[in-house]
């Protein structure tokens, strides 16, 4: 079908070319309202299939030119990222109202770009892979390429989370393999802005030309079909839990593995003895965690959990006080204006408390600071709708009576990214934490000490991730190289293999120096002939 | 609901207990087609409450014990295996017509307990949860005890791949938790003594009663309740296809992983130098293999790959005499040997020539050897027909006039366990493995150079896995320690915890001298203060 509309071009193996689209949309600017003139494509059918044709020979391409080739482009397209950052933070402003500074030029810009140079760093050197040899039987193995990943970013990291820029574009092209990248259609227009550095660092440094291809919206029908197409090899999806799961359905349904991080509410538990001790300086994180990004990390505190004391009321009143005397952030789109409308109606139509905000603020979409309180017996009467996740500035407080009390909210979790307990650093708190933390720490990915859960450190120690809902496998991080990258591959057995036929990190030789478990043993030395 | 058939206990918290059954089964022996007298409950969901209760309590109390304990119990379960071995084996080989010797009392009784004790070792030394420190950032995470496991045996290895004794018994008890078994209906009675000896050894070692239980059958529904229960944190799962897919459905609903191992074809190349060079030698390896326990591995060779040259026709002969010579064995069951018929029918109906057998013979569940043939083209024409697994004693021959045609058949494949390539030691034959083994590699867990695929070593270098449908996920193996254990835990972090609150192996000193990775680096060292 074709089309008299001028809109933007989609990204095929190394073209740019026009979608076949009967529909078009054009993101908002979110502090203004107004939508920004340019107009993406809706794609059908046939541009997917060009471009799963294109990643399918592409994975083979790559995996033939070995990662080196892979690390160079990484680091290649990091330094197109830096010498950007100007130019993509401005973009990135008008369709997110995220601060071009210091958030997305300053903080984000360079987290994206460091993912990236990590990413470059493991792929050159080998120890993500696993190499694994049984000397005695000849026996080796090792985590390979897998084939084409789709990639679904969400809508609150622009750079750090892009679908071709973000965290598991890093880990699925450094493991080996292509990716298609789906843009979050409240910022296509930053997404196209990567796929152009993209490509030019594709053909700096001697890529395929369908290493990384984009488009910008799919029918639900036709976004299914793209994940559970028999090229695709994994997918990666951050984002809404109503659309994840679609799409886990249709990728469960022919074995694709598929990486998501859906809604997390991040429990904080916060103890008697520390609100004692630190009632100021707690009230005053929490107050920089909660509105951080208006609210809209994936770590956002969004549930505290109290046991009742002495400094309940105060604690209460100081967030009241901090909501009213800071303003209230600008959210990225008018769909999350009204999510978060929606979800705060959901959690006092079950009977919690309105304490301040829950209004939406003309002229902008934003929603005042907005504070919830619930008493435990009421929460544990109906845990699933008081974890209902409201995704931005707002954050509902649990007050219980009891310790035991306090863990049966615990134990009645959802499956969380993290989960935060501050205690007395005098011990005064340890008999609690020592009930609350293993039930807590059942529910989460992360349990934090005295610290809020909105830092997401780059680091291989890093867990971001968590039981289901807040993820779809308890056993895999999205943030944190090199673990990350082992998801977007497949362990690969060679038994008996001619010493010549294996792949470099499997012979007896080691040049990358990479760590390899050889008969149980880790090391950096070649195999002892 | 009460019954007064006269039956098997099944084994809830430590405690042997009537099944609330409606129903019962009995297991048949294959040698005499006679069922044997025990009858076995169909258990009603109060059964599954039970275990479940009992279970989730159980995996609590594990977490607190720690791995020692645990290792102690994997020890002492494998030392009472062996000392009762001669037993075991008796009932068993009543109930799937497995030899004795040397089958049961000789390869898999030592394979199992041997299995016990490398999951003992793994579970006290500790690399297998992959510690990961960042001294920098102070956050460190592991992998740890995820909750209750559903354990469903296979039919073919009553030992090794039992519910309560097998390879995944054995990881997800080293992970740490607690084990429902499913004993495969096929041999109920052998399970049954495995549990009884695990739980001698429960209570020598003093773990939770509720460590290890045992169920033998549930109605379809019941058994996709089970393992979509929130109180089932994972499930292991080795058998039929259809019933696989129906258990992972129900999974998938909730996001609960399991990891399945389902059908395999196991294709074997032989290029034309290899036959030229080593005929006589390759058809007996052959015969070894697609024979050995009357065909029913899971790697057995069901698939083989040849590039028509001058010795193909010498092969088949050799394969068809060899068939002849060789009695039938006794498959495990008349649903196997139906099942072996149905196969061959579907085949052959697709086009397939039968080459030899296919046939039932009287008086004992055997099917005659069998051999079919297709070409290439023909197998093109439907590969997904072709790939019907004839589970027993029976291979198709699929033979291609180029190597192109063969690349051909590869791409086709599902994803496979293995895939075997016979070359030329000369060399002769290294452009078409070239061409050949990367399309292969794509579509299997373990590939095999020169050598049959139905040694399944017990390596920590070995995949038993591979792509959909021969398993859930490519990135798992189901055998081969420490890997295996890491599919039953979760990932979890912990940032800025507070030292004396981190499980023993994510602290300063590192007494187990478990490989760890501590700022990018494997090391046994403790983290340097």
């Amino acid at each position: 079908m074709s089309t008299t509309v001028q809109s933007e071009m989609i990204l095929v193996d190394g073209t740019w070319q026009s979608a076949d689209a009967a529909s078009f949309f054009q993101s908002v600017n979110p502090a203004t309202g107004e939508p920004l003139p340019e107009k993406f494509p809706v794609s059908s059918w046939s541009d997917c299939e060009q471009i799963l044709q294109a990643a399918f020979s592409a994975a083979s391409e790559l995996k033939k030119l070995g990662p080196l080739k892979i690390a160079n482009f990484l680091d290649a397209y990091a330094d197109l990222i830096d010498a950007n950052i100007g130019m993509l933070a401005e973009i990135a402003n008008l369709e997110t109202a995220l601060p071009v500074e210091p958030r997305l030029a300053k903080v984000e810009g360079p987290r994206t770009s460091g993912q990236l140079r990590q990413a470059a760093a493991a792929a050159r050197e080998g120890t993500w892979a696993h190499a694994t040899i049984d000397t005695n039987a000849n026996i080796r193995s090792c985590l390979e390429p897998l084939g084409p990943v789709c990639v679904f970013g969400p809508n609150n990291f622009p750079f750090a989370f892009g679908s071709v820029s973000g965290g598991d574009f890093a880990a699925a092209i450094a493991a080996g393999n292509p990716v298609i990248g789906k843009a979050n259609s409240s910022h296509p227009g930053t997404t196209k802005k990567f796929a152009e550095l993209a490509l030019q660092a594709i053909e700096e440094t001697g890529l395929p030309a369908a290493t990384v291809q984009l488009l910008y919206r799919l029918s639900h029908e036709d976004g299914k079909r793209l994940v559970a197409d028999p090229r695709v090899a994994a997918v990666g999806y951050t984002g809404s839990r109503g659309a994840g799961l679609q799409l886990k359905s249709a990728a469960d349904a022919v074995g694709t593995p598929i990486y998501l991080e859906l809604s997390s509410v991040n429990p904080v538990v916060i103890l008697p003895g520390a609100l004692e001790e630190r009632l100021d300086e707690l009230t005053e994180e929490f107050l920089t965690s909660v509105l951080m990004g208006t609210g809209q990390f994936c770590t956002n505190p969004g549930l505290v959990m109290l046991l009742r004391n002495r400094n309940t009321d105060a604690f209460l009143e100081g967030v009241k006080k901090g909501f009213s005397e800071r303003a209230a952030g600008v959210l990225l789109s008018s769909s999350v204006q009204n999510s978060l409308i929606a979800a705060v109606e959901t959690l006092t139509s079950a009977g919690a408390e309105l304490l301040s905000g829950g209004k939406k603020i003309a002229g902008q979409c934003s929603v005042s600071n907005t504070l919830l309180k619930v008493d435990a017996q009421r929460f544990l009467s109906d845990p699933e709708v008081f974890q209902t996740e409201a995704f931005g500035n707002a954050s509902l407080v649990v007050i219980a009576e009891s310790v035991q009390e306090l863990a049966q909210v615990a134990a009645s979790l959802e499956g969380n990214l993290t989960g935060c307990i501050y205690s007395a650093t005098s011990g005064a708190d340890d008999g609690e934490y020592d009930v609350i933390a293993p039930v807590l720490l059942n529910r989460v990915g992360r349990l934090l000490n005295d610290k809020m859960p909105t830092g997401v450190a780059v680091s291989p120690a890093m867990n971001h991730g968590g039981p289901f809902p807040a993820t779809g496998h308890p056993g895999f991080t999205a943030v944190g190289i090199p673990a990350s990258i082992g998801r977007f591959a497949k362990l690969t057995c060679y038994d008996n293999v001619r010493s010549s036929r294996l792949p470099p990190l499997l012979q007896d030789k080691n040049p990358s120096g990479a760590f390899r478990f050889i008969d149980l043993k880790w090391t950096q030395a070649d195999v002892q002939g």
